[in-house]
């Protein structure tokens, strides 16, 4: 019997960490660290550190493994994740019945938090036999680019919507919200709405010793914004943003 | 000048707190503690165990104090919480100045995060002079909800809305989005929904020890969910709950 532990870690400041999440991860057989090639934005540094960190057990090994890549040829978008989860879900299985054919307990460090837009549960779904799985609460990003703005995400008793920059850019401001956390933006999807009105909360590597935050009114925050992002994109290599839009007197 | 630390604590499990809350809780001259007199759901005693257990800086001082009422006779519901967003503003002014007569800082120990539905970024911008202030980012109820069910909040690239249980039961299901997350629902909006395909997964407690779940098929746990939620409510004198719903093939 396999159990599955897939532990939030934050959004890259080590001290993001839960205690449980550290408990977690000593409590675990076998620590599991994804590699992407030479792609920096696997953050393998970064799992490294944290195991070296807070990994104490000595029973507790950490091992990594090479992720398949996504075929981008794929037309259909849901299609090419799908068989890439399933490629994923296969490389898991084999490398957990060689680490651990007895069965035991393995730990996943997962950006964020498990359950927001990750695809770690998917792909935990697809392995047979199942394994029991368990999720340890992350900082999400929202959280940690609210925190750093020191801004409620919402007004007394007001929704907020969390969506994505493809969502925003195709279908616009959705109907019947003033607040929009928008995230998985490849493309500064802002930049397409009316800015009377609205204000931004940006943030860039939210919660890691790189974050950059801008916010101000749309009109005048839209340009430094996507300027700033295209600068620390070059300079670092990869990016990961996330922003709040808020309406008023909408 | 006086630094205003919030340090998000998590939803009840002191093994949510994050290494940085505990490294800014042990940076604070001060924290207070607010007491709601005999009110259980004011988690003074959460509180005074997280800090027994986490400040270990004999420089820390923990200090209680009483918390003014809110008048619920006020009909204007946003005016009663302003008119108490001031008064409670005013005894932290009285407090913070006569336990730090010559400046410091002061933290606040924050149920779940302090930028979801949370009054104390509102109240501290109520204070003179203005504190700096610093949000310490926590685990908020939705994850350790979904962490608890072991769900992804969405499906691939959807996104989800956080409403409150008045908006749900006054304005129904809003449209274009089929994820919600129900927060400060006192009254089980969920059961004035059509439950045909919406898919339930409820928590109460989520994180702390007294945690209770149920989920599935929303026709068949709604009155489930009712019953549990009456009955722990009775037994604690006190109930803190949220849920999701997903609605399919809608």
């Amino acid at each position: 019997m396999i159990e599955l532990l897939l532990v939030g870690i934050g959004t890259g400041n080590p001290e993001h960490l839960t205690l449980q999440a550290i408990r977690g991860l000593n409590s675990a057989d076998l620590v599991l660290i994804p590699r992407k090639g030479s792609d920096k934005a696997d953050l393998a540094d970064l799992r490294r550190s944290i195991c070296a960190e807070v990994v104490t057990n000595s029973a507790t090994r950490v091992v990594e493994f090479d992720l398949p890549r996504r075929d981008r040829t794929v037309a259909d978008y849901r299609r090419g994740v799908d068989d890439w989860h399933d490629a994923i879900a296969k490389v898991w299985s084999d490398t957990i019945r060689s680490e651990l054919p007895d069965g035991g307990s393995v730990a996943f460090l997962v950006w964020g938090d498990p359950t927001l837009y990750d695809s770690t549960l998917r792909i935990a779904s697809r392995l047979e036999p199942a394994p029991r799985v368990r999720v340890i609460p992350g900082i999400t990003s929202i959280h940690a680019l609210a925190a750093s703005h020191a801004i409620p995400l919402t007004d007394i008793g007001a929704p907020f919507l969390v969506t994505t920059g493809r969502l925003l850019r195709d279908a616009g401001w959705p109907a019947g919200v003033d607040t929009l956390v928008v995230m998985l933006d490849g493309d500064c999807a802002f930049q397409h709405l009316d800015p009377a009105g609205v204000v931004i909360w940006w943030g860039a590597y939210v919660g890691m010793a790189e974050e950059i935050t801008l916010s101000g009114p749309l009109a005048e925050s839209a340009p430094r914004i996507i300027q700033a992002r295209a600068e620390a994109r070059e300079a670092m290599g990869w990016i990961m943003d996330v922003y709040v839009l808020r309406r008023t007197g909408g």
